[in-house]
């Protein structure tokens, strides 16, 4: 066994222009760094979910990590407690909750009551969270403008209770409905909650009702550090990313947004781990705004601190996202992602710099997301033959 | 929602000679139009079934229009009514029928009875469509040589029939069993139109008894403008690809035999369709025909109507075939499938043409033809985000 096995840099995509007219800038990017592990490693190009599929970052990651996104779904209530990394446990129940509008009469006129500010919300939350139910602890999150987080904390809770949120405005929020006898107990806190938050909320318009949907649990997934047999931490600024490497059990470190924090904390965590996961946010966020030329400096600014990771001496690297995110669309897509496989056991292809156009001729080909960790496994030696 | 969404076109594949000495000519093919949407757009290959496996016209439509193959696989029956334009109703009951030569023993001595011309057999089929079997209607039509279409339409029909067609000569027609008990009246009826017809072809020989085989019913598949939320019309010469079409409840046209007459037929159903299907013919029948020369001609001419169909302002385009039909093998063939696929969405990749060769090193790779209608929709804009 090697102490030290694989790096993972996330830095999403280069720019995908969908047009070249629209191409906002032509200027040539300077990846020395990248280049050479471009040279001596092998590059291809992955498809997190399938064909056609922007993936979220949820299923993203999961891919990044060996699972199938398909196959390993997470309801929208653990995703959304994932998201502002707050911590479910085993047995908790979590929904998405919008604060509404409704009218004199109860019917819903604004699913999201013109989405307030959050710093409101936070305030209604305060308010929601002293109501009390008996036998249960009460969580109450904001999370952003309408948008709260509610997590229901106790013995014998079901997850199978119906959304309340009709969907689209003009009727009255559903009646709190157990989708099978066993959450009839669930349902009936769950009933006692919205009735109490409708009483609360009665005089705070726009905000004068709850909506909740897609009640949830914490998945129970086989873990990554067995499935794969490495300590592993996930390092990145955002509490999704850490959130969705919580659910699969593996460690992770909040990091401020620099690189240097980020590069720094792969070392502080490096003779502790074998796998470790970086998140550069700075790429896909340059996508979201259009900006094609600050999407190239935050990858040549990574570029610059490969030398400093290349001294760590690690088995694997790896250099992809989670999704594509051209800077043309603003906005996450289904283009293949470019990946960077680095190794001293890998079998070298023709490309000699790091791009979208040299991936699509790269050794790896394109490949399902979730090939990457058995591939950055074998490369580490970490695979034994399969039969005899 | 736009009102306008993908036009997809079927010109088979270029021409993919064995051996390059082989290749009958080489004179340079002359495609600018197909060319610049190769140059703006993303090139690959795909796969209609699965690697080395040579697609019939009914998978290789299925796999395009985004339907696995080897799980919506047709009865033999369905098929053979599909291919002369039949419309089978949900309860018929449809087989393959071969006019048959038996010895005076009842011995079958040749399974094709001497492949009788059509027109021969078109006045056998009249002569069995007498036969009376008690609250059924009774269909059977003419396909060619041989063969024939046998239709059972009634109340409470299973296909549980077993074939009657001994495979190979030698032995006599199998006796008509029912595979499950459900099927026995069925079997009943079957047996009974096997006897008439033995009785009514005794002194027709060569064409003197009937062989059965490949009972079906008409698939019963989620309809393609469910699946896909697209209003669509396939335009085709040939019943076989409508006859598909019609299966997963997508509308069709016929059009006569010409270019001009199918580009005519796009324009016409444009504005009420936001999926149209074009099949050209002439591509695949002189790959049939081994003609290379006449295969080059027919691409170029599809090329000259090519800004006609881009005046519509599509928003995706892809042309592809159902299989390939190399010139030099002169048959339907397993290599994978030129494709090429643009949009203003696209990433663009390095080709510069199209053809074979360009498409070997595109931006969408090898796949299956399946995915091509997932890509198809995520370029155009019509598929959500796969989770958060």
């Amino acid at each position: 066994m090697r102490p030290r096995s694989c790096s993972w840099s996330s830095t999403d995509s280069a720019a995908c222009p969908s047009n070249p007219a629209a191409q906002p800038s032509s200027r040539p990017r300077d990846t020395p760094n990248l280049d050479r592990l471009a040279a001596e490693g092998v590059l291809g190009l992955q498809e997190p979910v399938g064909a056609g599929i922007t993936p979220g970052s949820g299923p993203g990651h999961l891919a990044l990590f060996g699972y199938d996104p398909l196959r390993y779904q997470i309801g929208r209530g653990a995703l959304e407690a994932t998201g502002i990394g707050f911590e479910l446990r085993p047995g908790d129940v979590a929904a998405r909750g919008n604060f509404c509008t409704v009218d004199a009469d109860g019917t819903v006129s604004d699913r999201r009551a013109g989405r307030i500010p959050t710093e409101a919300a936070r305030e209604l939350c305060e308010e929601l969270r002293r109501i009390e139910l008996p036998g249960v602890e009460l969580f109450v999150e904001a999370v952003e403008e309408h948008r709260f987080l509610l997590v229901l904390r106790g013995e014998g809770l079901s997850d199978g209770i119906e959304d309340t949120d009709p969907g689209e405005p003009g009727s009255p929020p559903r009646d709190v409905t157990a989708e099978r006898p066993e959450a009839e107990a669930t349902a009936d806190l769950v009933r006692r909650f919205v009735d109490e938050a409708r009483a609360r909320l009665a005089d705070r318009e726009p905000a004068n009702m709850v909506l909740l949907r897609g009640f949830a649990r914490r998945p129970d997934w086989p873990p990554f550090p067995d499935v794969f047999g490495l300590r592993s931490i996930a390092l990145a600024h955002y509490p999704m990313y850490r959130g969705v490497a919580g659910l699969l059990g593996m460690a992770s470190r909040e990091v401020d947004g620099s690189l240097d924090a980020l590069f720094g904390a792969v070392e502080a965590a490096w003779p502790d781990h074998d796998f470790l996961f970086a998140h550069v946010k700075g790429t896909d966020k340059a996508g979201e705004d259009g900006d094609f030329d600050r999407k190239v400096g935050v990858i040549e600014a990574v570029d610059e601190r490969v030398p400093r990771m290349m001294e760590l001496a690690p088995d694997v690297v790896v250099v992809t996202g989670d999704h594509s995110t051209p800077a043309a669309l603003r906005s996450h897509s289904w283009h293949p992602v470019p990946v960077l496989l680095w190794s001293r056991t890998c079998r070298p292809d023709a490309a000699d710099r790091f791009g979208e156009r040299w991936c699509r001729s790269g050794g790896l080909g394109l490949r399902r997301g979730r090939e990457l960790m058995p591939l950055a496994l074998a490369h580490a030696g970490r695979l034994a033959k399969f039969g005899a």
